[in-house]
């Protein structure tokens, strides 16, 4: 058996806004520098912050700051994560015109971060994609917990499949399915990852991976090779911090360049660009980062 | 596209070889508290330590009064790694018959590990078959470095077909491919397997990974599709020390166990088990060990 793998994928880089959201804020001098280094890194498609309240999420408080500077990167389609209508308003004001958009497939995790159940999330959808299509943008529907809840356990699948139904007859041009917790496994994300293509066809469907218990890469293999042609991933696999309970973090996105690059799929990224912009993240955050790749360039390079 | 999983794969646990190999030495009582909680956790395969130079590895030293308690466990199927003939005698002279005979495919590596090159090395494998087949065992031939070498850089699949072909002429029951310093990815992975697949068809072929750059978990999977039934893997990715510079785990047992498990495919293991294994193990060699998994167990259990 040979793998058939496609020749290119495409990484969002996360890092900067899940990666971070977690984290005590850093100063946003350090995050500009960060980003350059991402960009500098063979990034083209970076989610940059999200525009939710600074309450919930100090460390991205300076949204609007970051926005105002992303001029400097003229090459690289920025995006931006919100929760509601007046996120995406925020958002669109402060310039970043193409949104994601997240749902939680269940009522618990929804309400617990947004007040609103699942059903009253979706209902926003229309609101948020003219919103960002009128501002010249596009916006990408995220299903969280789409596999497993820490509240309500596994999502029934029937709840994904009504958000994304809804979500492209809402007018999204993107849907994302996301392991927020860290718990998919590869037979059970092709599992969703075609029923959700089924009951949505021709639409881009990416994949949201979180490492938490070491299946992440795993995961992504499998979903590249049922097609999936995006993939969202963090430098040092930040947003996970191996002391914190509760916390882990994105795919790292250099081990995902690395066997991709390795089995001879294009991403554009290069690994010491990488290992620079991880360095950078893992100072800024004051603790090791949970890559094994970036330790392992840590290594070689001392 | 749906994955093609198998009903089973068999998991050999080496967390006791090459998992400690690096460490150093704990009492042998303590090695023997680990073997019954892996034995516990469902481990049907154990390599359970090597017959080799006592100078060369100290933390093995205690291979024979090791391997003096294992009928306390009749139900497992023990091995040990030898590197000569010598060790071949010492094994079954001490009860181990099953045994795992490791051939570097770089003359560099292989000089450097036994004093031998790789030719010299392979002319042994009818000894020490005929020693393990009198004995009532058997023997695998497993080719470290079959990727790549910390000191050659690529090792060219001819040098592995030429070992494999050796082997399988000379009486291995077995073949193992190791990715010694954690270096492939799917697509190299699959590769050769299939050139090592046509050069000796009909024999068994496992699978050696260690999880250095992060690609552990996605090159079994690859394996696994591609027919691979026999993957090593050590509790808590044991090995793999982050605070030394060029070490690194064997890929986690129980985040193999996880994600297959999690797809419908039977290991025999329990999570419940290997977290009380890698937790012994995380004791006796006194630092964090590299596994995600364990690390979130150990989350949930706080």
């Amino acid at each position: 058996m040979s793998l058939v793998l496609p020749d290119e994928v495409d990484i969002r880089e996360v890092g900067m806004r899940d990666g971070l959201q977690l984290e005590d804020p850093i100063p946003t001098s350090t995050k500009l520098e960060l980003l350059d280094a991402i960009v500098d890194a063979g990034a083209r498609r970076v989610e940059v912050t999200s525009f939710v309240s600074p309450k919930a999420v100090p460390a991205l408080a300076d949204a609007d700051q970051v926005a105002a500077e992303l001029g400097r990167w003229p090459g690289v389609r920025f995006s931006a994560l919100v929760a509601n209508t007046r996120g995406a308003d925020r958002a669109v004001d402060a310039g970043v015109v193409n949104l994601e958009y997240v749902i939680s497939a269940s009522d618990a995790h929804s309400k617990a971060n947004t007040g609103k159940t699942t059903a009253e999330a979706t209902d926003a959808i229309g609101q948020i994609a003219t919103r960002a299509h009128k501002a010249g943008g596009d916006v990408e529907v995220i299903v969280g917990v789409a596999w497993d809840c820490p509240f309500a356990g596994r999502t029934p699948p029937d709840r994904i499949l009504q958000v994304v139904k809804a979500a492209v007859r809402a007018g999204a041009d993107r849907l994302c399915l996301a392991d927020t917790i860290g718990t998919t496994t590869p037979a059970r994300l092709l599992s969703l990852l075609a029923e959700v293509g089924r009951a949505c066809p021709g639409i881009e469907i990416g994949i949201h991976l979180h490492d938490t218990r070491g299946a992440g890469q795993a995961n992504a293999l499998a979903a590249v090779l049922a097609g999936v042609r995006q993939l969202d991933a963090s430098v040092g696999g930040l947003g996970g911090c191996p002391f914190a309970p509760g916390a882990s973090g994105n795919i790292a996105t250099e081990e995902l360049v690395y066997w991709l690059g390795e089995s001879g799929v294009h991403t554009g990224l290069n690994l010491s660009g990488l290992h620079r912009a991880a360095t950078i993240a893992e100072n800024a955050v004051g603790h090791e980062l949970p890559s094994s790749l970036h330790r392992a360039l840590n290594r070689r390079s001392t």
